[in-house]
């Protein structure tokens, strides 16, 4: 079961995300008496979970999640333990609690935390942003990004009336990358690009809204888009694709450059990255890389960034017409995808890139993440379940057991559709 | 990709759904050159979905879902053979057309064909419904299914302000029944029955609204509710378990009979089909009964809703204290759970049972169901895509082997989870 | 490790096999200690197993096989407890030991130990056998019987020279049947027969060796022949099939009456048992039978014996010319194979049956024997190894892991060999 | 079915092995006119397979492997051509055939083929090996050598009486050799060690025979020794591994030199390789080579040897005292083990190595030979079938889904044991 606290407790600035796991015997009334001590704790509570254990001998498990500092995320651990001699700091911000892993989202709801938590505001422009002495421009941008603050989980993404400016920005892009696309761009490319055309309002004269594009690559993938204020930091971006989330910005660049951008805008997003998602293998890939991000330290989440990162550069290229036309060039190197080597190599983000990486398909690339991902430190493994929109840690015999049974119930249907071909 | 089309042509009583299957080349326009030939069809489209093609040498797949009698299916199809050689007819409600399936949803938003498709109408009740001769009721009762005719997927579920007399004969059930399970309910149900009181309002002074109940049901096992008029066909019924939704009424049982109804009511769904949902095992249980009804044979159907009325017994017991009473007894006959063997066995809806069928666990009852599944004469296995919310069809290699591959996946991670237990 | 251990001790009339399992940690000497412990037993062993443990905290692992009584065993249990605490009975034939399962082979030579545990020898004749009354048949048999007695795992099965009597028998035989089969046996026992004449020597004018006939099916189906002095106990013969090792007679029904044998002879083995043994279906549901019966309960023996009984009815059938000729009339019942159902069934041997049981295929039986299997109430599942030809008992997770690793394995070869399609 | 047909046509110095298959339909006597046919070819047959045939229309499939020229290859194409239309050439050592790969053996007997195909002869020494300039050590070779070239499979590998002058060279060996292992050894060999001693006459005093290590080590991990004349190519080598044959000297070293040895003997083996075979992971890993060299490319044969001779240095390291003291130094490089890296480094055999390849475990290295061998150009894949010792080539759905069959199974049996652990 799952409960939604808003804010029942204190938080500062020394605050931080940690989630308890523990279990209680049943007895009269014991689901009421732990709520009550939860309560008592006066501590920011962000979710509480119970359900039914399948540990022998324990009836209930639960999650909490909160935020708090060292001092009541001790104090809390002491008050649970007069209930359940089982207290167990899953994940957490606190730099003490050496056995924890840092904190991940465990639902997509969870996604939710993310709105605000951006490295760079929208509106807050560097010195040599194109935009950044334009104050109509800034105006605009913080309108926008108002949509991405206020969103929520399972809400439809509002629309954005865009300006005949911001439009006329978009169709410049537009124009020169569709004539680049018809003769570079890989068959896959050249199918699905005609779809988001007929389908999602792709066009010279319109900017497709992130709700419509949503739509259609949930049909495709499963993918969907989640609005975003501005840069995510790479833990909570890579976070979000495990549940095959992709948080798109929605401004665009500015009208004097149309073909220049030092960060992502919904031109990047739209022209770069989607039309990559509609591909299913591509989908995989990158979810594998979010699930790999789970819980990951701190220089794990570095090496997978660098891993994305790649993977983003295929999404950069086909929205930069400058940078495209250099990579179909012959100066720069092209070195076979591997997650370990290229995470040592660091890229200035505004620059052509003197290297890229060539994966033989995003199959061998998956595998090779995911081959990445068993390597890591992380004393558990993860995997995402679709059905309930959450993360599973398989961190029992019990759940690993379930895993194994529902592989056994695809292997059979598998074999028969085999059987019937 | 996928277009909803709106009422484009005309459909009439002689109608049925059916779905063609269609690949053309690529070349200049052919996109608009299909959708032109369909739309020129003049037949009630009530979908079009159009993909890049995997099979070699063809580059598009097109997906037509339409309404149309004998004639106008025929005449579509050979204007569409104008276009391409090859057209597959899926499946279709047409007696002539031999090789074809009976239609089946292929996406959870087909569901919403099902809407006002019952077979009898929540308003209109038998002479001996204990509230055939109550306007007042009849009324209401109207009132609350027109929720249902015209709820789509992805909205939430509108919430009903029930009356104090609806509150007070839900209050008489729900006291009566809460009592037998005290002493009588497994283990399963004693621990979640707890949880939906603190979360879904379950209570002497409140029915609990199906939104919350979804929403739970969601967190849980992925189960979700969806609001119907009144009983649906067996057919559609079942078809709905395979996208793990339980059409559920909103409607409750006349006030002069609290312990008494000849049909469904939200009684009868909240408090006897709703907690097993709860359980991951039945959820599976009934999403595999769900699958094995898709384009299945009418004797097909008949044996899976037996075997499926089985499933419901449970919560016709459970939500039926005269008949949960009688179960406990010696008297009725208690056999093992076989698909094939129950599904010769007829029953009178409105008398208890003298035969209860008692499966080892639900991971049994699913493997049997499975076993029965796989004997059936359907051309294909089918699988639920839960990314894409999409039945996926396997009939052909490359399907099979992309299924293969994400098997092969999870079996990665399992085992890797196996080794750092 | 293993170390065939002959009659070290003493070994009387109450002696049972037993297996015990025990862990010891490394230290100096303890492997010479252990061994030293375990021949002061003065029982009689039949084997000792040591191989480095992958128990953490425990170095070597012993499995220690022998013949004692009931004392002799309890002594060996306080003796070796002295060294280890961890004193494991896996099976004995002790009935005071309540823990243990039934004795059972857990490698291919273990069979060596059914060599003259039968129930009737093939020397000892019913008073109604048709060579009863024939002391120099009765001669013959001892002598052929005699092979049987003294061959071990690992050599070549010596050959008979039959006489030209013996000969004149089996033709008979073979003359008849091959006329039917040539219209009433299914395809693929039409294409096999004539292999086994090309290349094992069916034919009128001569009796098969078991030995050509064994190599053969080994390049098929890697199922063996064991020759056997009698009638083994139905244990022991699905106990060999689980090491897909078919115990077979060499000797000849009596000359007085061709068509007639109450007991399984040459004929019946060659003709009825080895075509089906070349299908690889049919040895994976053989092995499958033997597997489910190592350990087993002896009620569950009887029900599988019954399954395998149906088993071998087709050989029956196959090598029976009355019994071929009834089976293919409308008289008997026919009935789906079901292996819980069947085994409530009992038949007279020497009399055509008024059932028939139809499986849809050996695959279709291979699964229904496995769900069987998975009900008995073993306390842990087994595989076979066919590398080291032994018996693995899947009791730890380590074991289970390995098993797992290994199935991954398999399917990333097959995901990959289905790429490569 | 399988015919050894021995040299009934002429073979000459310019013939290579190759492996045709052919299927015929059914009719009276197709399968003597298939064999007459193949007999008149008048070529060197060494092998006749034929089998009903799965695939649908055809009745027999016939493997045909012998030894030919190109005009005797092309003329029985020409006069098979005539019986059936389709005859496809598998494997050969023909140069102008492109379409086939390089011959390999597909049953343990073909292994029989590789007796006295060595690239040096145990008897012809170079000018600086130690015993160059002895006869009677040449002599005393030739003589051991004799049993490897007349070996087959299925025979117990005869004994060697050692001489008093070669046990005090082993003697010597072994004692500086064990006294290093004490220290530095891992902790599985220093299980593993004294079962040797306890089970195959290891010791000081006596040189084990190959027989008794072969059975115990097939007890073990399944795998087995063959004795060998000298030097195998690599592909003949590690074709061996696929089979879990382990291809063995049986001479030892020269007496002047007992710590040097310019050539693997039976010092080598026993005392490198053959404890590493004790470890399940490690006969994994080595199999998992050899299945990759079937049908190599010499240019992959030749990566793979590499990573077989990586794999051999820890067989190196073990049995040569300066080496694996060398190695223990700070001295040589540690890299990781990729199989595509390391298989552009060469190695000069016999000096000590400057860089050592450093695996996380053998299932490590087991994926990535794996992964490698995913990655050739091989058209199929192949699986060994350790019932029948045969390789299956994995190139028609038929057999990939019997394939898939067998995993379901496995991957029933394992669920099983995890629900019982």
């Amino acid at each position: 079961m799952y409960s939604e606290v808003k804010n029942t407790g204190s938080a500062n600035e020394s605050s931080f995300h940690t989630t308890l796991l523990f279990s209680v015997n049943d007895r009269v009334g014991i689901l009421d008496e732990c709520l009550t001590a939860i309560k008592a704790l006066n501590i920011s509570l962000t979710r509480i979970e119970s359900r039914p254990s399948r540990t022998p001998g324990w009836d209930y498990d639960f999650f909490v999640d909160f935020s708090a500092d060292e001092e009541q995320l001790s104090n809390a651990i002491k008050s649970l333990e007069k209930i359940t001699k089982q207290v167990k700091v899953i994940s957490t911000g606190a730099t003490q609690v050496t056995l924890a892993m840092p904190w991940f989202p465990r639902r997509k709801t969870d996604l939710d935390t993310f709105a605000d938590k951006v490295l760079e505001m929208g509106e807050e422009l560097d010195a040599d942003h194109p935009g950044a002495l334009d104050p109509d421009y800034r105006a605009r941008r913080a309108e926008i990004t108002r949509i991405a603050k206020t969103h929520r989980h399972g809400q439809p993404i509002p629309k954005v009336e865009y300006t005949e400016q911001e439009i006329k920005t978009w169709g410049a892009v537009f124009r020169s990358l569709k004539k680049l696309y018809s003769s570079h761009a890989c068959r896959e490319h050249q199918l699905v690009f005609p779809l988001l055309e007929k389908n999602c309002g792709y066009g010279e004269d319109n900017i497709p809204q992130l709700e419509e594009v949503s739509n259609f690559l949930k049909d495709y993938t499963g993918f969907t888009l989640r609005p975003v204020m501005g840069l995510l930091t790479s833990r909570d971006f890579l976070n979000g694709l495990a549940f095959r989330v992709f948080h798109s910005t929605q401004y665009i660049r500015h009208h004097s450059k149309p073909h220049y951008t030092p960060e992502p805008d919904v031109c990047h997003e739209l022209l770069g990255h989607v039309p990559l998602f509609c591909d299913p293998d591509f989908a995989d890939f990158s979810q594998e890389i979010g699930l790999a991000s789970l819980g990951a330290s701190d220089s794990d989440i570095e090496k997978l960034s660098t891993g994305n990162d790649i993977r983003a550069y295929g999404a950069g290229l086909l929205s930069s017409f400058g940078e495209l036309e250099y990579a179909l060039t012959d100066k720069p190197e092209k070195r076979p995808f591997e997650p370990y080597k290229t995470s040592e190599q660091k890229y200035i983000v505004t620059e052509y890139q003197p290297i890229y990486f060539v994966a033989e398909s995003f199959k061998d690339a998956q595998q090779k993440v995911r081959d990445f991902s068993n390597s890591l430190e992380r004393p558990f493994s993860v995997r995402y379940n679709p059905y309930t929109e959450s993360i599973e840690v398989l961190d029992t015999q019990e759940k690993i057991l379930r895993y194994a049974q529902s592989i056994k119930s695809d292997m059979v249907t598998m074999v028969n559709a085999l059987e019937r071909l």
